[in-house]
């Protein structure tokens, strides 16, 4: 019963398999691959459409920081919320990638952006004084670090703002597949049409070993050579592509990643369905595959007792539980279980 | 017949193999599992030392960068070879890594840095002139670029002098255990023993999907947490670590990697006496895993029009042959083939 | 009647005097001139010790964040008031100086820090956490952005607690004069006697053309050739010194820089009463020599109708007022007078 | 008698009687004061446009790097002489503003760049090899560090095959107007109508107290914007700009910048005559203000027994003598008195 951290899960076996199946024969190095080139088709079907460009790491961090250095100048700065993962949780990848750019917080519930503190900030800011560092761009987490989806129609409004004071757009879709089962929108509804020009695509969250897609979308395909050049420079860039394009293939392949992220945002609904019949508060709105609890002491030993993991430290005295693809019905009743066991004495 | 680079070949299938072996089961992310836990004292064995730190990435770029970004401030420079991998083909690592330092280029024969040229450099540096860039690390490829070995005493040599001038001692080892192979030494010997503070493994170009070893050595274990913020920040610390781990173990078990380098070492060895066979001339002598020739444009053309693979324009109007683990007796024959069959009239 | 900013004041004549007289014979570049050497006596002098070391520059943004780049590393960050300069006007500099290290701001009243929240802060960051970015040195606004004063007692809290924490602590100085005069502290009391390690001490907003004396106090001093190594690659080693040193030498000359400081705090003083008999509301103490004001739109109109110059939309709705040694009594004489007059009808 | 470097030398006495000439009244900070208004007549005069932008700070190192790093992205390199003084006394300050850029060095005979190297290096560079460092400016120096000239054609030459290859042209000008006498061309003919996109217009070490003024002409005009955000960030917009203008104003005003530069090439012409007459080899001819002669011990020590000031150890066992708009007859009829003086037995 280990709800840490959907990272902790194991890769879904399809992914392995799928590395071993590309591990014959030599292959051109460095993302001229054929497996590179199929997996181009693929994202097309997924996402749509064919304009776009595309790059992979093994990294959430590092997909992120290369997508914003793209569009965040060093004398500039990327709106984010206080709690976003870029802000919180990557040391400082963005500064390191934009060559000393900087992160702008932004306010609101459930880790989203607050949209009038967006506008207000906007339409606030003078992009012209020399001496203030002015946004480029705006970075969405979509699922937030509070397990909350935007909808479509939330990105296309901070999008729409966005554009008009001519900031670049950027998802980082660590938990992206999550957020699109919750919402029901497509991949293309929750990123290009909604007008994000460059996604942060998760699979590892999801169920791959280490794969992460930046997607650029429309006019940010212009990006693309930057993006590589960065990427190789960033160590991002390792000789055998094959084995990260193996990966989203696999992850890709018959919707596998939305039957994986489905499953985990089950799982969390029925552990938020646990808690709620136990009485304990959820803090926010379970909307993906995180729930997070004011847990008493006395149901926080339960849990504890019961070999229960989660992560009981969690800013604001709460405890998070992540649902992986991995996640059983049976971690699920193991909570049931050691919430319910009467008390030891 | 694909001699184009040892980073075109598969991984070895232990490596596949092992990295699925490790797919079950929760993991702490980050390095806390249990199999980058194995592997240390795996490490350990390999070097016959505890004193060392170590970290990895899945790219000799990167972890070339982490490295010397420990050592040399941007204030300073890394004395390295003009032909040396970080500055031909790197597109600038290091200098983002270590926030603009420099690589400051010194000459010698087959890629090797010439000791003279070196220590009369260091014997004319002013290392208090505030206007210079005064070296803070020496970066030595062994395997050089040209396919050439440091000894263990040619290491210590430059290492000696290093140290008299505060210098760190890096070793590039992309190519380590080709190097090994060629000089009977133990990774010991060519490491720590002869003064290296810190190495890059490189394990991919000898058989692993992706994965290259950085280990600090003694004192230069008090980087270690500065090597881990720094991986983190640049999006070299993937969340399932394990899959990592699982390959370099696999390389290092039962001494995996020295067989596949010695049988690329072997495959080298009997192409150049193909080469030679045929009065093709070597630029250099055949030390590891790669065969440098001057080609006739009539073999040129016989080797093409047999598809036989290789780098044909390599700077000096040279070829670059690359034998890897995956080379094949038939692959040298079939070079020796192309060379000797009757010309086309 | 001009209160737009200090740094609008010509330089006093005595600066400008000051470089005229050093302006003959050949002098050594790049700081060993003779003028710099005098001036390091002056500042043990002033500062009661010899265990300092410092640099100069023109530009406060240029040395505020040249001596915290000393002190934070690319992977951490500086604490700081979210109102303070190098957050709101200095473009970036910190992050630029430090290679993509972050300010982590602190709310507090009037742009003081708040202890509390400092301390908590603190108190929670784990600087072992390898995901986060943690503090490396906190730096305090004396006077602050609301012309505020941290007295030595409350400088020595703040530091006793960061240095618990193994922070560097830096103070921007751009109006110490005033500061001091506020507290009657003497510059020693309220820089290394209180915990400070690298103090900017702004002299051109007090008086001078375009000199910041960063001065870096008993262990700090390591620092120095770092500093100015730095100072070099940034551009901020301009070859003719002595006229940066002459112009710090004049200030210092006779307590000059106090006496300006006094009376620029006496002319802010003058003009809070006018503003108070007036009704107008005073937004902060007056503690130096800037008045930040709620205007009603009235007395706005009243004020531009009789060309009395100002920062009149400062954030929070307010109006800023700064007297610089230039001021004159006229020029506070011309405020109340344009208040008072009748309305036009 | 110093001929140690033009920095070493006064500032011209008009450039200090400008300073204090503007040193009256309120002015706008950070540029937007009338002195510097006025400047920007003044160089459109003496370079004839009005198609230009410009900024100015009050050292060479700030000047070059703030320049380039508009021109040079830190995936790319800058093309420059190996002796460039950005490679040899700037630390690094370019690495440092573009963000982790590279200088790529080309060889050629006193300091000026081998065209054939130049043009050769652009016909084998292949811009999108993702691991290489593609150059995207060319800096000429003008003077050169051994004191020798490029024609207007030379440079227009340089220029054209630059931007052919798309290359941003840039001229450190720290020796601009002894170059302009040597080779009898206009301002505008050794800058924008030569291709020049970029000017360091280099006005301290021809008499100036520190003045730099970075010239942007034509489409590089675009860069304007962000030459200030960087010059703000790297605190090169010291707030009061008058003084900087001031400086420049006086150099430029009646042409006095040229006639300190002449004053100053004509006496290195005198000196290099009264070496030729003892018979000292000139390293270089001389078509600036500087002198590189091979002394033979015995002469050096004359010079030195009377007290001349000179660079005694340039690289390659070379001295160095440099003449600036203070240096008189008497100096030199010093070296000649010096050298001709009977040994002392």
């Amino acid at each position: 019963m280990n709800f840490s951290s959907d990272t902790s899960a194991p890769a879904h076996p399809s992914v392995l398999d799928a590395m071993a199946r590309v591990n014959s024969g030599i292959e051109a190095s460095y993302g001229a691959d054929k497996v590179t080139a199929r997996l181009r088709a693929r994202l097309a079907d997924v996402f749509e459409t064919d304009d776009f460009d595309f790059w992979m790491t093994a990294s959430g961090t590092a997909s992120n920081a290369l997508a914003l250095s793209c569009f965040c100048p060093p004398i500039g700065s990327v709106l984010c919320h206080s709690e976003a993962h870029i802000q919180m949780d990557e040391r400082g990848a963005v500064e390191f990638f934009t060559g000393g750019g900087r992160l702008q917080l932004l306010p609101g519930a459930g880790a989203k952006i607050d949209y009038n503190a967006f506008a207000d900030y906007l339409g606030e800011v003078n992009p012209s004084f020399v001496h203030g560092t002015p946004p480029a761009a705006l970075s969405l987490t979509n699922l937030t670090e509070c397990g909350m989806a935007y909808t479509p129609e939330e990105v296309a409004r901070f999008a729409a703002r966005a554009k008009n004071g001519r900031l670049a757009v950027h998802m980082d879709g660590a938990r992206f597949g999550n957020a699109l089962i919750h919402t029901g929108a497509t991949p293309a509804e929750m990123s290009w049409k909604a007008g994000v020009d460059v996604l942060t695509l998760g699979l590892t969250k999801t169920g791959a070993a280490g794969c992460e897609v930046i997607l650029l979308f429309g006019a940010a395909k212009a990006k693309a050579g930057e993006l590589r050049a960065r990427a190789k420079r960033a160590g991002h860039m390792p000789p055998k592509m094959r084995f990260l394009a193996a990966q989203a293939e696999a992850m890709l392949e018959g919707g596998l990643w939305l039957k994986l992220a489905a499953h985990a945002n089950a799982m969390a609904a029925k552990l938020a369905g646990v808690f709620a019949e136990r009485g304990v508060e959820l803090a926010y709105d379970v909307q993906g595959n995180e729930v997070f609890v004011r847990l008493e002491q006395y149901d926080l030993n339960q849990l504890q007792e019961d070999a229960v993991i989660f992560y009981a430290d969690w800013p604001g005295g709460l405890s998070r539980f992540v649902c992986s693809w991995a996640t059983t019905e049976a971690d699920v009743e193991g909570v049931r279980a050691a919430l319910g066991k009467p008390t030891r004495i």
